[in-house]
């Protein structure tokens, strides 16, 4: 089956607002074996999205759209769609009762009930978290229009608990997908490597590179998922084995959920006093639902009077070597995990931009330490050459620090 | 001038990334007054890519590519887009140059020259930032079709320095755009007190909802800058003292950037301690650069525990009535602020979810607490009726203490 997704709205189109809903569709179509071939974005026009509908009609099977839902009057999916299908709208009396019970102690503006709205044949799909509902509805030629709503928050769930098992009673091919998640080696060198695996097409085998570390993604097609899995296992293992421990998870979501996941199995915990990344690493880390079993503490301490207050750093190390320095990553990390009485302590230093850069010490410069009380283990990013964003350095910085901490767990050189 | 812009990538039609990209050139195309109609998304396919490359042609002036301008084997925009303009892919020298000096000191793969080939007439889009340079060629018909690389951190700098200085000398009409942003109203009830001004053209005024916000658009094209602004300019003011100190900003980036500039402005500090927003809040603010004249420390303190070791919470605090209380959030503000010595302090103490939540204590309830050493005020995020994800909930109170902080600089009631 091959789909499509029209993204509706003109915030899309103006650039306000990132399209993370294009992202989360693809995602679940991919897991249930739809080819998604094209994405398409029109604003709250309705000729033009009637003109997307139609192309999209005449190439594939299932046409998804996200957004233009909601109450206000420039929100005109469902007429233009309806319109397409041939159908009229009409109130669906459970959905107005819903849309009252919502808003219990609240007005509620007289336009809010254009919700209650569909096309008057479709199979609905609840909104559990907010108040307009989805719909799927069959043109004339038999193909299937889906349309959901716009915010991420109420997409997400009504995709995964209403609109993906549906399908799923209709599709017959199987996609089977592996992520092998990558880092500390480049897309370009890792391409090389596996070079024998990109060439062939079931399992097919592909690069990609997201900002500060890589993934190779293996993907077969058969029709069952036992099949498609077979085919995929050995390559799996073979593009592993040929990438070594710059692998960091099969299917993992990120770099913060395999560390915490470590952790927690070995009933370890750990503790992070940041300068140049505010937070960020914590911030991640405490993302993964279940961290607090093995988070123990978080400093961020951008002063060099914090940084010796909060977590004893000694003021003569800050003196004679500078706050971004090897001794003071050394010092952070010691005291942070001293502090806290935790297992394991991090300390990350630097210059993250776009002011505060020096010849001697460049923007981008990352001095990160890791203490297990016994040891501290130092990796640095050179930073300075290429001249990357705040976002970038500071983004690199806090994933560097996981990989330490993932190869100690995994008794691995911390620094390969 | 009207545009499209087509992504090219596999790994955005599988939702592994997200098209962040789009975003970004339609920022940048909105700020010229370039309309842009449509954006696309097609896989790494050579054929699916030069049919949305025909059909962009047929209905607009200018098309620009994001992606495909890479060393590997299935990056193949340019070879499309220059067969569909009829020119030949000729080496530059130059181009071959950078890239060696690039890799100096590496082993370079013979692939990566594969991005020295360029259409043999074009305008060059240098890459400071990266290795695959961009660039513009004119087909037959007098179209533009502008390449740009994939990653982010390449993408912007060559759109912000070279493409739209170089599309700018060709544009006439002008847009103006101004952005109203609010913070603690719904876009429904928004949409409801401004209805006046939604209803004209020019200029025209729309709602938007992002995740836990809002804002109002108001856009106005004319033949100069200074004319769409004569139009901008009233309806701004109205709106703005329509929704009065809801607006927290016009055209300003985010609540961190607003609270930061009043600090550094009122030359005052700020330290944060937060529990269930882990570090969120220090990393928002900390994303700003200059931060560190405000920003004074941040404590993560997600056991109670380290709430008494860090910031001194009392432990009978704790016991008496939990560590998710209105009390523990006040004695979080001021022990954060007495310890850090500065002006302003936070405290942030919720249940983000998904599990830890009871009858009593639901998740998405956060307390938020702000104390300036003479008074602490204390706001409630109720959380339970809507389940949303612990990610929004996260967002939403970080916002919600930068709101209260914001609110306090301004001589606002902190709680509206």
């Amino acid at each position: 089956m091959n789909a499509e997704i029209i993204s509706v709205g003109t915030e899309l189109l103006l650039g306000d607002v990132v399209n993370t809903d294009t992202a989360i569709v693809a995602r679940a179509l991919t897991t249930i074996g739809v080819n998604l071939l094209h994405t398409v974005t029109v604003g709250d026009n309705p000729q033009r999205l009637q003109e997307a509908l139609e192309l999209a009609l005449s190439r594939c099977d299932l046409v998804i759209t996200t957004g233009g839902l909601g109450p206000t009057d420039d929100d005109l999916t469902k007429e233009t769609i309806a319109k397409t299908a041939g159908q009229p709208l009409v109130e669906y009396p459970d959905i107005r009762t819903r849309i009252e019970e919502y808003f219990t102690g609240r007005t509620i503006s007289e336009n809010q009930y254009k919700q209650a709205m569909l096309p008057k044949e479709c199979h609905i799909l609840p909104n559990d978290h907010g108040t307009a509902p989805g719909c799927v509805c069959t043109t004339p030629q038999g193909k299937q229009v889906a349309m959901l709503p716009g915010p991420p928050s109420e997409l997400e769930p009504m995709l995964h608990s209403y609109l993906i098992p549906y399908l799923q009673r209709a599709n017959t091919e199987v996609i089977q997908s592996h992520k092998i998640r990558v880092f500390g080696k480049g897309e370009g060198a890792v391409a090389k490597e596996i070079d024998a695996f990109t060439q062939n097409a079931n399992p097919s085998a592909a690069t990609y590179a997201s900002e500060g570390e890589m993934y190779v993604r293996v993907t077969a097609k058969a029709a069952s998922q036992e099949q498609a899995e077979a085919l995929c296992k050995p390559v799996v293992e073979q593009i592993g084995a040929c990438l070594g421990d710059f692998v960091y998870g099969v299917d993992v979501d990120s770099l913060e959920q395999c560390v915490i996941d470590i952790l927690r199995e070995q009933h370890r915990t750990i503790a992070t006093a940041e300068s140049c990344t505010g937070g960020l690493l914590a911030k991640r880390l405490t993302d993964i639902p279940g961290s607090s079993e093995a988070f123990e503490m978080g400093a961020v301490t951008y002063s060099n009077r914090i940084k010796s207050l909060l977590i004893d750093v000694p003021e003569e190390l800050l003196e004679q070597h500078g706050a971004v320095s090897e001794p003071v990553a050394r010092a952070m990390a010691q005291g942070v995990r001293k502090k806290a009485g935790s297992d394991l302590g991090i300390g990350i230093t630097g210059i993250a931009g776009p002011d505060g850069g020096s010849a001697e010490k460049p923007v981008g410069l990352v001095y990160l330490a890791l203490s297990d009380g016994k040891q501290t283990w130092v990796r640095n990013m050179p930073g300075g050459g290429m001249v990357r964003s705040r976002e970038y350095y500071r983004w690199r910085a806090a994933s560097t620090a996981l990989d330490m901490v993932r190869r100690y767990l995994n008794g691995l050189p911390v620094n390969p």
